[in-house]
């Protein structure tokens, strides 16, 4: 399988400027203080702060970006109703040019709001026709399928985080990053692996929703039931792999480790507190690495993703 | 009275680099969607993310790297017990130089264990005897003292705030400021003012703590009783001016305004909710005055300064 390079994400780029934040490294006293201990520290990207509220419009943006002009003027669609879909209708604004979700007729109005405040036609559909529906709105109306994360140029996008992250800490040892679909920690290591061969790039997913774990053991994309997969408040990482992003994985992660849901929710209390940064449960899995599996982490600066911040306020209420 | 300049504020941008986060501007989509109207936007420049949460490690630590190398040797004192008292103790330590903070008996045992977990050494007084037991530590042990704000270098350092935003922002038309003792608003003005003379700088307080307006007004530093101050939840923001950030403000300051208690509740609230980011109320003024006063403000490309993130997370939830 042909791989995401470095190249690949030095071209989203240059796409991303101007639309994405470019995130500083914020270093994070707390981190160290609470353990009580001396140790080389740890800084945190803060992906919560982009547009939409998470890394997904790096991605978005690069993939709207690579389309060819026409095609892009005919418009995007996805059938994500997270953070995805939020990020394309924000990367296909910035384009003027149309982008619909499908949506499942079950969603949040709240979500549905937000989605269309951005510019987005939504359509609502029950959940098991999403795919359906989107693939005829391919061939009715032209539109360009942008996937969450199934898509090398989504990778790509989602790997400027890993180049940031190198660009600011070129001696960084140890970056920590969440994985859901595993756009995110393609990319990341794609980016680090190339840039600086020895830092280690450490997957984390939550325990409830360890398909990506499973996955790299069997060394085929292992899909956990629903049912299963559901129980773990990190409704960000619910995802399973696609066969392209466990490639990637497979060949460019160095570890996965999992969190427990309750470290997860001090993770993001803790973050509110003394990072002042509001992250969802998904965005702060890779801190509850740090803060609960530092002895199973190579030593070193360590660089923790916080990839999105899209919580519930009542939920952040109960984790103060 | 000599005032600071836009070289001053360019040698401190080199002394804070790598100690202060060079700080990003993100768009705040919510700032306009709430409002249900087409504007040409609000950015938001983060200062709550700064190491020890606020703005102010940008003029400590610029007003300790100025000192004469044997003078800083010997140590820094202030009796700021608030968010410049941290970030004092920070920048020394990051020089490995003596900080001692004094502060009164009945400040809250948390605020004393984060000031010492920076390194500083706390000395405990009767709230009045702060200003005498910092001079007896000057002249004993030749401590140099760091004011928060009544002092040229520390007002430089905070101008480097103003820089960034020009910088990032070439042509931006209206930045707002939160007005305390006035170091952050004299500096960011001096920076803005020069390098884009045509851009407003506004001053926003508390109108339970309107003393700079006072000020400005009066034309001589006006000084509100304690007990009429201390009345705002805004706690960062009841200090009076200097006459050195008096003679900032009324030269470079456009104009200043005033927010009630809930508007900058409010504005914490939707900082949290949908811009992930946990300001203290003093730190959301100058979005509570986007938010809500709007038709006073002049039109245009807008900057709003959240300065500080240091919030009791009881508030917080109160807030959410």
């Amino acid at each position: 399988m042909d791989l995401v390079g470095l190249d690949d994400i030095q071209a989203a780029a240059e796409n991303i400027r101007g639309v994405a934040v470019r995130t500083p490294l914020l270093p994070w006293l707390d981190g160290d203080r609470t353990l009580g201990r001396r140790s080389p520290g740890v800084l945190l990207k803060p992906e919560n702060l982009q547009p939409t509220g998470a890394f997904k419009v790096r991605g978005a943006r690069h993939a709207v970006a690579c389309l060819p002009e026409a095609r892009r003027a005919a418009g995007v669609v996805t059938h994500s109703s997270g953070n995805h879909g939020q990020a394309l209708a924000y990367a296909a604004r910035a384009f003027g040019v149309p982008c619909v979700v499908v949506m499942p007729d079950v969603a949040p109005p709240v979500k549905v709001a937000a989605t269309r405040a951005l510019g987005a036609e939504v359509v609502l559909v029950p959940p098991a026709e999403r795919l359906a529906r989107m693939q005829q709105l391919v061939a009715s109306r032209g539109l360009s399928p942008i996937p969450p994360y199934d898509h090398r140029d989504v990778i790509a996008g989602q790997g400027t985080v890993g180049l940031e992250i190198v660009q600011d800490l070129s001696d960084v040892d140890v970056v920590l990053v969440p994985v859901g679909g595993g756009g995110l920690a393609a990319g990341v290591a794609t980016a680090v692996k190339a840039l600086r061969p020895s830092a280690a790039v450490v997957g984390v997913e939550p325990e409830l929703a360890a398909d990506a774990r499973d996955s790299l053991a069997a060394g085929t994309v292992v899909t956990w039931p629903v049912e299963r997969a559901y129980q773990t408040i990190a409704d960000a990482l619910r995802t399973p792999l696609s066969e392209l992003t466990l490639a990637h994985l497979s060949a460019r992660l160095d570890d996965i480790l999992t969190v427990s849901d309750d470290e997860i929710r001090d993770a993001v209390g803790r973050l509110a507190r003394s990072a002042r940064l509001v992250a969802e449960p998904g965005g702060a899995a890779a801190v509850a690495a740090y803060l609960h599996h530092r002895a199973s982490l190579p030593a070193g600066r360590t660089v923790a993703v916080v990839s999105g911040g899209n919580i519930d306020p009542q939920l952040l209420r109960s984790l103060l």
